[in-house]
């Protein structure tokens, strides 16, 4: 939602003290929470995010409901951020934010992440990613395979904008859902050379 | 597996500071984790356990890779523990140990994890609870449509043993997989009516 003089003003139920305006690096993140929570509202899909790993290392122990963390710290994810289930299918897929204009670098992804992403696919799942191009404003979803594609024919350390215009799907930006995923899942269908 | 005198040998890869051989609720995860890296392993499911759910409330920022959590608290997870695929359908349990020889206490599953297990199974997903009874040495596998069967035909605060008799299935612990719930999932297949 784009305000007069360029204003952007959220109000995101999920907002907290840890998220600012200038927090670029939450903003995504903010806007698929909310995106699943309203695809659970209305039954459409059960998808979540989940939890960030952490590694706790010192622990205040009072009784089993006083406890308190006086020591962590995060982990690496062995997993993508979100999973859930659509229409029977499982779903799975990371999302990324950059600020480059022409590229994503591959280091924002974990080589872990991206072979998770491919035994989903083998095992049947829907897998993909969603990288958002911040500073233009550009949100595509490019599928597992598709990645894959391009990590099997190069040794670049980012995949250029160009490759997610010709081989993903852009998500328009709408009011509710506002990153709605699961309309460019319908509309790829069975039909993989439907592209936008 | 049970030696001589009735000690328990476990040499669990999972095993950290945390967990000593007298914290029986650690002792069902641990195995539920093994069985899943197994299962990972050898290609057949990929099925995690989802990060325990934190709330960070102090943090020490140093820079981006210097990041100390000084204060935190356990969550109140808002769906179950584990979610996965399996021959391309979506899985998603809770697991849960009781001390009790009689009976599994509701109070040991949130109402909004119960909610999601009925969400998943309206979805199309296959949704279970796995629970142990510590003192018994036997784990059940109890699928969401049995569970919500007696929760609706009920006041009580408990599920009998009997019931997990007559309605679920019990997994036997095996070497390797140590909790082969993939094999009761094959059991079942589309036949109700066959019970252990």
């Amino acid at each position: 939602m784009n305000y007069p003089g360029g204003i952007k003003k959220r109000q995101s139920p999920l907002q907290n003290n840890f998220v600012d305006y200038a927090n670029r690096g939450m903003k995504l993140e903010d806007d698929l929470n909310i995106t699943n929570n309203y695809y659970r509202d209305i039954n459409k899909a059960v998808i979540y995010k989940k939890p960030t790993p952490i590694k706790i290392t010192k622990v205040n122990f009072l009784s089993r409901s006083n406890v308190t963390i006086k020591e962590a710290f995060f982990d690496t994810p062995s997993t993508t951020d979100y999973n859930g289930i659509y229409k029977g299918k499982y779903i799975d897929f990371e999302a990324k934010e950059t600020t480059s204009k022409t590229s994503f670098p591959l280091s924002n992804i974990h080589p872990h992440q991206l072979k998770h992403l491919e035994m989903i696919e083998e095992h049947g799942g829907i897998a993909f990613i969603i990288v958002k191009f911040t500073h233009l404003n550009k949100i595509y979803l490019l599928l597992e395979k598709d990645l894959k594609q391009f990590l099997n024919n190069t040794t670049r350390k980012s995949i250029p904008l160009s490759f997610f215009e010709n081989n993903g799907y852009m998500i328009k930006e709408k009011f509710n859902p506002r990153i709605d995923y699961l309309e460019i899942l319908d509309n790829i269908g069975g039909n993989n050379e439907e592209k936008n």
